[in-house]
C-alpha cells in the first residue's frame, strides 16, 4: 500500500493550491481533494506534475489518503461553504482527527465549530493564513487556534510552511482556544485597513497640500521604507508609485478609479471593537473612509457645490514631508494599540491566554501588516507582558514624544486646507483622550442623570456608589437602571 | 358589565406608569398589569387613585379587560423579558389584536417578533418612546412601526399623548414596516451620543483652552440656547453648568466623575452603519468616547507618563467661543447628516419607506435629541424628499458655509493644544471627505490588487470594468474574487 498522506487538503483555489505547493515543498505529501473534479486532475498533472500530491476524487478516497490521526485542512469560502464541508467530513472521521479552516472565518463560527467537533470527538482549529497568494506558496504568517490538543499534531507542518523573521524564527505559533486564532486575524485585518487608510491620507497630503507627483512620492515612500516604518505596505505604496500605466503613459495610480470595497474583516473588527467597548476609532474610521470612497457619484455632485477652502501652504516643502511621516508613525502606533487593547478585553471576555508578543512576531513575517516596527512592539510586550498600552511604552512613548509636534502641525494644516485625514485626525484625538486624566464624561453624566436619572459617582466618594441630583424642580428621586433613553 | 379599556399595559416600572397616566389625563380607560402584582394595587390605590384604571391581577385578567381588537402595550425591559411576555400573551389573544412593544428593542427583534405575530393572525408594533419619564407623563416622541394595519387602531392614543411642536403637529407618525420604528429610534439614540459628545467637547475646549469656570461656561450655554443651537440638550446643559453641589458648594458638574457608560443603542447605531456601509464616523467616535471615558484607572496612570503640547491660547476668547459654537453647530449638521444617510441605506436594504421629514417631525418635540434644527431638517426633506444628503441642502450648505473658517480653526487648535476633540474632528472630515471628488482609494486599490490581485476600475473605463496589473515580475494574471487578505 501506499504512503498516505501527512495532510490532507479540500480547495484547490488559489490560495490552496499555494499553500500545498508551499508543504509539498517542505517534504509533506498532500491528499488534494476538489468539489470541481476536474481541478484536482487539472492541479495533479498540472502545478502539481511529479510531487508528491495524493489527487482524490472523494471525500471518501481523501479520508482514506491521509494519514491518522487525520489532518484535513479547508481552504474554501468562508460561510456557509465550511459549515457544508464540516458536515460532509466530520461523520466520516474517527475519534482524534483534526479538521483545519485556513479561510477567512468569523471568530464567533469558529467557536461554535470547535465546539460541535469537540463534542463529536473530533479535534478542530481555525486558522489565520495571511500574506495573500505569494505568502501561502513561500511563507504566510499564520495565526492558528482551536482545539489545544491538536496543536502538536499540525505544528510541524504550520512552522515548516511559514515565514520566518531574519532569526529563523517561526511567524506561527498556537494562539489560543477556540476562536482565538481567527479573532486575531480579524485584528490584523483590522490594522491593516487602518495602515493603508493612512498610508493613502500620507499620500493624500502629499498629493493635494505639496501638489507632488506620483514619481515624487515614490522617492518619499522609497525613503520612508529604509528608516523605521520600514514595512511591506510602504514598500509596494513605493513600488506602486512608479508604475507606469502602459496604455496612457501615466502613472497607474492616476488612472485607477478612488472607491474601495469594504464589508470584509475590518467591519468585523470595528464591530468587536464595538461589543467589547475597546476604543478602536482609527480602525474604524479606515473603515469608513472607505465607505465615503464607494459614493463616488455622491462625492462628484458634492464637490460641485460644497466649498472648502483654498489650499495655500507657505512653509517648508521639505520639511512638511517629514512631518507627515512622524505623523504617519505615531498616527500607526496608536491604531496598533487600539488593535492590542481589543485583543486584551476580548482575551478577558472570552477566556483566551493571549501572547502579546508572539502574536506581534507573527505578524512580523509573512502577512500583508509585516514591518520592522512588529519587532518593536515584541520587544515591548517581552519586557512587560501585562503593558496596559503600547503607549506606555518607553520606547512608543520617545518615538511619539518625538513625532507629536509634527503630527499635530499635519492635523492642524488638514484641517485648514480641507484636506480629510480620519485615521491621523481619530488616532491624535485618542492619544489627547488616553492621556487625560481628566475627560469632559462628567458633563455627560450630569445630562444623563438630568433627563434619564441614570446617577453618577464622585470624584470625592469610592466607585461604585452612585449619586443623582434632582436637578429640577419636578424631577423626583427615582433613579432609573433599566431605562436607556 | 363594567366598561372595557382602550388598551392595557404590562410593566408598571416608571415608564409604564408614566405612560398611562398620560394616557389616562387624555380619557382613555387603561387596564393595567405587572407580573410582581402588589405593584399593580400599589398603582391604582397611589398615583392612580380615582382615575380610569383598571388594576388586573393576571395576563388573563388584562385580557379580558381590554377592548376587541385588544391593544395591549409592553413597556418591559428590552431582550428576553419581551419575548416571555409575548409567548404568554400571544396564544390568549384573538386573531386581530394587536400587541404593542414600547421598550428599546433591538430593530431585528422587531423584525423578528412582526412577522412570528402576524403568522398568527396578529398585529405587531415596536414603537420608539423618547423623552425620558417626563416625556413619558407629558408627552414622548413616538416612532411607531410593524404591522401596517394596526396603525389606525392605535393612532388616536398615541397621538393624543404624543409630544406636539408649535403648530399642534404630533411628534408621532406612521414610521414602517416591521421594525422600522425601533429602527429609526435607535437612529434617534446614536444622533444624541454624537450630540452629547459633541456638547461635552465644546465644553472641553472652553474649559481647557480658555480656562473657563462651570459658571461661566452656563452664561455662554444659555445664550447659545436662545439661537440656533436652541435644544433641548443645550437648555439642560445650561442648567446643570449652574447647579450647585448642596455638600461642597461646588458646581455639581465638578464632583461628577467623568466615566460614562455605552453598550446601548448608540453602540447599534454604529454597528449597523458599519453593517451597511453608511459612513457614520461621528456616531462611532462619540461611542468610543464613552469607552474612553470608562477607563478612567488606566487614563489616570497615563496622564503621568505621556506628554503633550502646553496649552496658550492667545487669540480672542469671546471670538473663539464664538468659534466653538459653530463648530458645534457644524459638527452637528454633519452628525445628522450620518444619521440620516444612514436611514437611508437601512430604508433600502430593508424595504421601509421612510418619510424623512416626518421624522425630523417625530424628533422636533418630546424627545432627548429635540430641536429647534429639527424644524429645518423638516423643511429641507419637505422641499426636496429626495435629497441625498443633509449638506446639499441650501439653507445647511449656507450654515456650514458660515461656519466652516471657525470650525477649521477650532479642530486646529485642538490638535495643537492636545485637547480631544473627536467628534468635531472626524465630522469635519467626513465633510471634507464627502465634498472629495477624488479621494486617495485609487492608492489604497492599487495596494489591494497588488498584494491580493483584487482588480480595480479605471477612471477612463465604465463602472464595472476590472483591471488587474502585474506589479511584479512574479505576479501572474490570476484575480482573486473570493479571498481577502
Amino acid at each position: 500500500m501506499a504512503k498516505k498522506a501527512d495532510i490532507g487538503l479540500v480547495g484547490l483555489a488559489v490560495m490552496g493550491e499555494n499553500l500545498v505547493l508551499n508543504m509539498e515543498s517542505k517534504g509533506f505529501t498532500v491528499a488534494v481533494y476538489n468539489r470541481t473534479v476536474e481541478k484536482v486532475d487539472n492541479f495533479v498533472n498540472g502545478r502539481g506534475a511529479g510531487k508528491n500530491f495524493i489527487g482524490c476524487k472523494s471525500i471518501d478516497e481523501l479520508i482514506e489518503n491521509v494519514a491518522a490521526p487525520r489532518k484535513i485542512m479547508l481552504m474554501v469560502k468562508a460561510g456557509k461553504p465550511v459549515d457544508d464541508f464540516i458536515d460532509m467530513i466530520a461523520p466520516k472521521l474517527e475519534k482524534g482527527d483534526i479538521l483545519i479552516d485556513g479561510g477567512n472565518s468569523h471568530f464567533p463560527d469558529t467557536v461554535r465549530r470547535t465546539r460541535k467537533l469537540e463534542e463529536m470527538g473530533l479535534r478542530y482549529i481555525g486558522t489565520g493564513v495571511s500574506g495573500g497568494e505569494e505568502g501561502a506558496l513561500l511563507g504566510p504568517s499564520m495565526m492558528p487556534g482551536g482545539s489545544t490538543t491538536a496543536w502538536p499534531e499540525v505544528k510541524p507542518i504550520f512552522q515548516a510552511i511559514c515565514a520566518k523573521v531574519e532569526d529563523g524564527s517561526p511567524c506561527c505559533e498556537w494562539v489560543g482556544a477556540d476562536g482565538a486564532g481567527h479573532f486575531v486575524k480579524m485584528v490584523h485585518n483590522g490594522i491593516e485597513y487602518g495602515d493603508m487608510e493612512m498610508i493613502c491620507e500620507a499620500y493624500n497630503m502629499m498629493k493635494n497640500v505639496l501638489g507632488m507627483s506620483a514619481a515624487e512620492m515614490h522617492e518619499v515612500f522609497k525613503e520612508w521604507n529604509a528608516g523605521e516604518l520600514d514595512s511591506y505596505l510602504i514598500e509596494i505604496t513605493q513600488a506602486i508609485l512608479k508604475t507606469v500605466d502602459p496604455e496612457t503613459g501615466k502613472p497607474v495610480v492616476d488612472v485607477i478609479l478612488d472607491t474601495a470595497g469594504q464589508k470584509g474583516t475590518g467591519k468585523w473588527t470595528s464591530e468587536s471593537a464595538l461589543d467589547l467597548g475597546a476604543p478602536a476609532p482609527t480602525i474604524a474610521e479606515a473603515v469608513f473612509a472607505r465607505c465615503l470612497s464607494a459614493i463616488k457619484e455622491e462625492r462628484v455632485a458634492a464637490s460641485k457645490v460644497l466649498t472648502g477652502p483654498a489650499i495655500n501652504f507657505t512653509g517648508d516643502k521639505k520639511e512638511f514631508i517629514e512631518d507627515i511621516r512622524k505623523a504617519l508613525y505615531a498616527s500607526k502606533i496608536c491604531s496598533y494599540a487600539q488593535g492590542y487593547q481589543l485583543m486584551k478585553l476580548a482575551a478577558k471576555e472570552y477566556n483566551w491566554d493571549l501572547n502579546y508578543g508572539e502574536i506581534a512576531l507573527m505578524w512580523r513575517g509573512g502577512c500583508i501588516i509585516r514591518a520592522r516596527f512588529l519587532g518593536d512592539i515584541k520587544k515591548a510586550f517581552d519586557k512587560n507582558p501585562a503593558l496596559a498600552n503600547l503607549l506606555m511604552d518607553d520606547f512608543f512613548k520617545k518615538v511619539i514624544d518625538d513625532c507629536q509636534a509634527s503630527w499635530r502641525k499635519v492635523v492642524a494644516q488638514a484641517a485648514l486646507s480641507g484636506v480629510p485625514v480620519p485615521a491621523f485626525s481619530s488616532a491624535l484625538n485618542y492619544y489627547d483622550a488616553y492621556r487625560s486624566e481628566v475627560l469632559p464624561a462628567n458633563l455627560l453624566q450630569a445630562q444623563r442623570d438630568y433627563f434619564g436619572a441614570h446617577t453618577y459617582e464622585r470624584v470625592d466618594r469610592a466607585r461604585g456608589e452612585f449619586f443623582h441630583t434632582a436637578w429640577t424642580e419636578h424631577s423626583g428621586n427615582t433613579t432609573s437602571t433599566t431605562y436607556i433613553a
